[in-house]
């Protein structure tokens, strides 16, 4: 399971040309995102650990190797990718920090057809996650003191990404998610509810309600909507009197006006001397939403966020790059329009009350400022033991204080740049001139 | 790997209350899409075969009960878990079939634990796999007589997300994906062209352009936008002639303005005798810019499809829902505001020229209508061998020209709208009055 053809085929073309010839020098890529969606006022770091794991397994099996015999490759390039492991090294930002456009996530540097055979993976793992990680954290943002709670289960595009915006939930500040396999697997709280469904299988929701809390272990949270609201949270005050309920309470809103509902409720949990019941709501919410919410004074404790945060519904990816731009002794730039892209291998620095300075990966930085790209690999072996969630979370959260107001804002938020650094503008202007010229002489 | 705790927490507390009070009567919950998004004039059918898979393995292994144990779910629900298999039936409408918002793509009938467990999976199968095949069949539609292929490996929401959307992509007509894992699996074709960093990588383009040709079997796309893309394309003609080259060959413009260039490639090609050598394009398209190049009458003979295809862009999740309709002998309907339910297990019954007929199971269907529900599973076991990615091909596409002009259009769709059956409306009217008297008489 060396997922290795888990790729584009023009990787396994390029890579094979590059084994035939010998040309197996040192190659850089940058991956990076080149524009930022209008909605974002920056993007956080993710899906390196996924990366990291991939490099180090790396290898192409018997059924690949028979796969690309089959299809054309001729046998001394599948022999050559048979032997083939990733023996370069990565530096990158690690996850959970907060980049601005055409900051580097990682650099890859390997022999020329290593470094290229494992485009698609990387660029697949980062941008997804970083996509989903950067919904997650201004849904946070947005939620003021709410609890999140991860229930995008049922629309992520498949397990796998279920499993992501779990993790990715998790190192934004949620507070547990409804995925029991995820839970299971990252150490992560389970939470969960009832669906109207389970309240229609009894003859009232009293009995629903009751039965629930006899058969499952707590905490409780009713949900109320299944007929007519707030006669579902009187109903649900008569039972935790009936039965002497201690411990979290709540009661759950998925549908209609959620705020005016909250408001009514709270007054009903109150009057009834139930102040330490919670109100958890649900349905259809993001950062938009939450944000009205709070902007409302609803007195919504808890949130259940799904659909669109489980696909990043507005932003649904990132328009991330790999790009080569070291090739041996050579900083590599291109000139497609629109496409430009920065030579060299880079270094990100940031200090406080600045904007970051994208360097040369050799220079110095600015007085104060601490370097965002890490070597984590070296040689194909991993320099660091994998990220937490709760070092992420760590992360993010400082972070997320270092950046500018306007580029929190949830609606319309500024884009905050990286100031280049004088020898990566010298440098860029020397590429470009180097290759215009090259492209107007090879031009025929 | 029975996959059961790949579930929200809720569903398994719900199914172990279930089980505790022996409520295992049977019940029936109905998948649909409640509303379609604005930009959708119909729904495709996807993930029906994952969902039988899932089914037909499901269980809880010893790590599985060993989580739930320790979370305080109850000895004897554990050990009932432990021993659930799936036993009951489900009717789907088959993969590539086009349906319209309230249509079921599947109905489950099973003991109410069975039913109720199984939720969280076959919603998330259904719902993301269905929105990538409606995209993908939009883009189809969009295209006219341009080949298009599979290019979003590197930006669906991970690889599973990825061998899903090479799967859907196929389905809907596309000519091949880049995805050469999804190509394996599939028993589809790969392709692919060159990237940007081999060409840079050589002395010039036409070493590129030679090198490939030397080192990899065809057909060959040669990549003209590295540094000046006319220029590109005369080093293309150059090295066509130079090599003599057969069989066939293309061009990718992946900058720039797409159509124009799109017209001066093809003057150049013809006015060098190549005739034959096709226009590639590629960069961030979607139906939408697929139909805006056919009608610019753009030269193109075939797309690259990637990024807002791999994760339905527009449109990244249904609004999906899978309701409780019946139990045991009683037909189920749900009042909360927005969010009504229509009673009973279903049938679609279609004809050409009319709208189609959502009716109640057992009622007949309009004279020369076909039902599109059919039983696939009974006991927990499969009633047919798996759709094959070229039946569902030819269902979508006879399915696509049943649909109104309207509907298939890509800006401002009309979305068509199911005729409620008689026996239906009547079922309606009478469950939801039940349901309300009972809310009445529960409220306290």
């Amino acid at each position: 399971m060396g997922q290795a053809l888990i790729t584009d085929l023009y990787e396994l073309a390029m890579a094979g040309s590059y084994l035939r010839r010998g040309m197996t020098t040192p190659a850089t890529f940058s991956l990076y995102v080149r524009d930022l969606p209008p909605s974002r006022g920056f993007v956080v770091a993710a899906g390196l650990e996924d990366c990291l794991d991939y490099l180090q397994r790396f290898r192409f099996g018997p059924d690949d190797t028979a796969w690309l015999a089959g299809h054309g490759f001729p046998p001394d390039v599948v022999e050559a990718l048979a032997a083939l492991r990733f023996t370069g090294d990565v530096h990158a930002v690690q996850e959970g920090r907060v980049l601005v456009a055409g900051e580097p996530l990682l650099e890859v540097t390997a022999p020329l057809p290593e470094a290229q055979l494992v485009e698609t993976f990387l660029l697949n793992r980062v941008t997804f996650q970083s996509a989903l990680a950067t919904k997650a954290a201004r849904c946070r943002l947005a939620a003021g003191d709410m609890e999140l709670i991860d229930f995008s289960l049922r629309r992520t595009h498949g397990t796998d990404a279920g499993l992501a915006v779990a993790r990715v939930t998790a190192m934004a500040g949620f507070a547990a998610t409804s995925n029991v396999e995820a839970a299971r697997l990252l150490g992560l709280r389970a939470a969960g509810t009832m669906a109207h469904s389970y309240v229609q299988a009894f003859a009232s929701e009293g009995d629903a309600f009751r039965a629930f809390v006899d058969d499952m272990p707590g905490p409780y949270t009713f949900l109320v909507d299944t007929y007519d609201t707030l006669d579902g949270v009187r109903v649900a005050v008569e039972v935790i009197h009936e039965l002497g309920l201690e411990g979290p309470l709540a009661v759950r809103l998925d549908s209609g006006d959620l705020a005016a509902l909250a408001h009514a409720t709270r007054r009903v949990l109150d009057d009834a001397g139930l102040a330490h019941v919670r109100i958890f709501a649900s349905g259809g919410l993001d950062e938009y939403g939450l944000e009205e919410l709070r902007l409302a004074g609803a007195p919504v404790d808890a949130v259940g966020v799904g659909t669109k945060v489980g696909v990043a519904a507005d932003a649904p990816y990132l328009d991330t790059v790999y790009k080569l731009v070291q090739l041996g002794p050579d900083p590599v730039t291109k000139l497609s329009v629109g496409k430009e892209s920065l030579p060299g291998p880079k270094q990100v620095w940031r200090r406080a009350g600045a904007p970051d300075v994208l360097a040369l990966r050799g220079e110095p930085g600015p007085p104060g400022a601490h370097p965002l790209l890490q070597p984590v690999l070296s040689g194909g072996g991993r320099l660091a033991a994998p990220t937490s969630v709760a070092a992420a979370r760590r992360r993010l959260e400082a972070d997320l204080a270092w950046l500018p107001d306007d580029a929190r804002r949830i609606r319309d938020p500024r884009q905050p740049a990286a100031v280049l650094s004088e020898g990566l503008r010298a440098l860029q202007a020397e590429t470009r001139a180097r290759a215009r010229t090259r492209a107007a002489e090879a031009a025929p």
